[in-house]
């Protein structure tokens, strides 16, 4: 008996589809993906699941902790954030789930939500205890993914609410002058909002001073410069070319204020 | 209050969904694909969004344009690519909504479509405007995505109608003989339709000489040959080996008739 | 006239969706598996499909004979796997469809599902012939992927019913001491399941001596170890580094038990 359940709201905006946004270092290889959106697909059937990162750097907590604020706008209340960098996993290290300005995330707590806690207008956060039974070593697929196509068809979490600066990392500057990733391109990107420095701001990094522009076309090809890229966020560019080949950057590396 | 809103059209053949199609230089890597899905999936709930390339050559249009007419067979009346390689944005450069043989595409407009309008029985061509207040370096997002969700529910544009002829690149050939593709397994992939050619033609490339077969499984292993491949293009390859590694050959080297 | 018909089951368990999921050596990389996804798309709308792997080691039909058994715990009965490593693409090579323990399968026939037909309760097997008119190279896309939308649809396939013993390669051992994925983080995939081994066996690989572990985070940083990883294999790994990196060991190396 074939019956029609896509769960779609309806808003002054017209209707939209709730969402699931997965933000892990798995890699785009090999299965873990593949078998997190399984999960979900079982649990949650006809949800959107959209991979936004698949490839934060390694292990790399405070990376992806700078990162994950900056691509939260344009996604519809509700959206459920599955984010997993998770090099503890099998640890007692503590998991949780958050509420920020309307959107939902569920993962590791390790400081991935720091920022996130720290610039979000209204938060509440709860526990996640580890269920019995469960692999040690995919809390990904096992853990997380459940929890997040609950959030998705339910819109709502019942469990142990905890103070929201459990979520902290007290130590972590409120920008992080150091490259988070590098794309395809070459192009650098840091944990810097363009927001928090002046627009003429000059940059030095490995020797290099780079001066601000609008945009890619905005310079000579192969000319290095710093610009606010689509997401907000201080970022290093060559146009039509590898900032990170032509500067001999790359990521992890750090920079400074000139 | 869930409802269903899925969007069928019904044809001869049966039921079938309208699609986006995604044919961009962005990469696998990166969050910039996901943005981009989630414009769709927000804007168009329900519609299929398939990668078909995401790691076209970077800035490379003129490789693109050659690709881009050779893989839309198969595809049903209404489907819509979105098609980004952009090496000009931010700057003036012109984008425009194409219709050809009942495919709908939109992206820039600096050569990625000159072949298919070269090739297209009929078409028509529409001038897109840039939106005020977009990011300049991310159009694929915020420019080309909302159009290609609209002409994916809606299967019409209303805009300002263009003469086709300023999609072409006059000095471009009608085959381009460079490789302008490399597959995972080495495979080169060339801007040459196979039906252009001789099926019996000898190539030269890189000083090899290359005769045609049928398939990979008509040649002895690690035997370099060319053939028509599944889309109609004539490919470099070897038989369960790499093509750019035995013969030297990559993205971008040119290659010639004997 | 919009129609909703997203094709959904109900069991014990509640609603959920069929599912197609590919597990090819395609690579993330090009148009392959987006041409086989929108082929599925049109002839089975509203079908969720999945990639399990698409970067199973290329043409090596023994590694993806060991990994797929492993890969199949948790999907609904009634899932179809559309498996592709096909180096005799294009010769009068076998192609089956299989139904083992409730799933669904369709490939070439050349060991690929060896090691499912040996572990499987309950199995059938039919003969899939290619029909006329197709690619000589991408039969996923032409041949394997029309079959299974099929088999999602409908869940039933008519053929002409084959030997199960057909799908063996009766030389291949139950258990494979080689390395058959190296995944993003260097782990080590084997084709042993850990079941079939002491749960205190050492290992040795490459001169290197390897104890068990339970998990990542019972180790010292950098220390290597072997471990039952979420999928029943054992996988050799290091804890937050690269085992391949660290033991010089990688993809199709063998090791085996001290």
């Amino acid at each position: 008996m074939p019956v029609a359940c896509m769960i779609l709201l309806f808003t002054g905006n017209g209707y939209y589809l709730h969402m699931i946004v997965l933000f892990t270092d798995f890699g785009m290889e090999g299965p873990y993906v593949g078998q997190m959106q399984a999960v979900l697909h079982q649990q949650a059937p006809g949800m959107a699941v959209i991979k936004l990162f698949s490839d934060l750097p390694p292990f790399d907590i405070q990376a992806a902790a700078y990162l994950l604020p900056a691509y939260l706008s344009g996604f519809a209340p509700g959206t459920v954030f599955l984010c997993v960098v998770d090099p503890g996993v099998g640890s007692d290290r503590p998991a949780v789930v958050v509420r920020a300005d309307g959107l939902w995330f569920v993962g590791p707590n390790e400081g991935l939500f720091a920022m996130l806690a720290r610039r979000a207008e209204n938060i509440e956060c709860w526990q996640l205890t580890t269920p019995a039974g469960v692999s040690s070593s995919f809390h990904g697929r096992d853990v997380f993914a459940p929890v997040a196509a609950q959030l998705a068809r339910d819109g709502a979490y019942t469990g142990k609410a905890i103070p929201v600066n459990l979520l902290d990392q007290p130590d972590w500057p409120d920008e992080l002058f150091r490259v988070v990733y590098t794309d395809r391109f070459g192009n650098l990107v840091t944990g810097v909002r363009a927001s928090s420095i002046d627009k003429n701001a000059i940059l030095e990094a490995n020797g290099h001073v780079l001066k601000p522009a609008r945009t890619f076309s905005s310079v000579a090809s192969i000319e290095a410069f710093w610009y606010e890229n689509a997401n907000g966020l201080v970022e290093i560019a060559v146009n039509q070319g590898s900032a990170a080949g032509v500067l001999g950057i790359n990521y992890g590396d750090t920079f400074s204020l000139l």
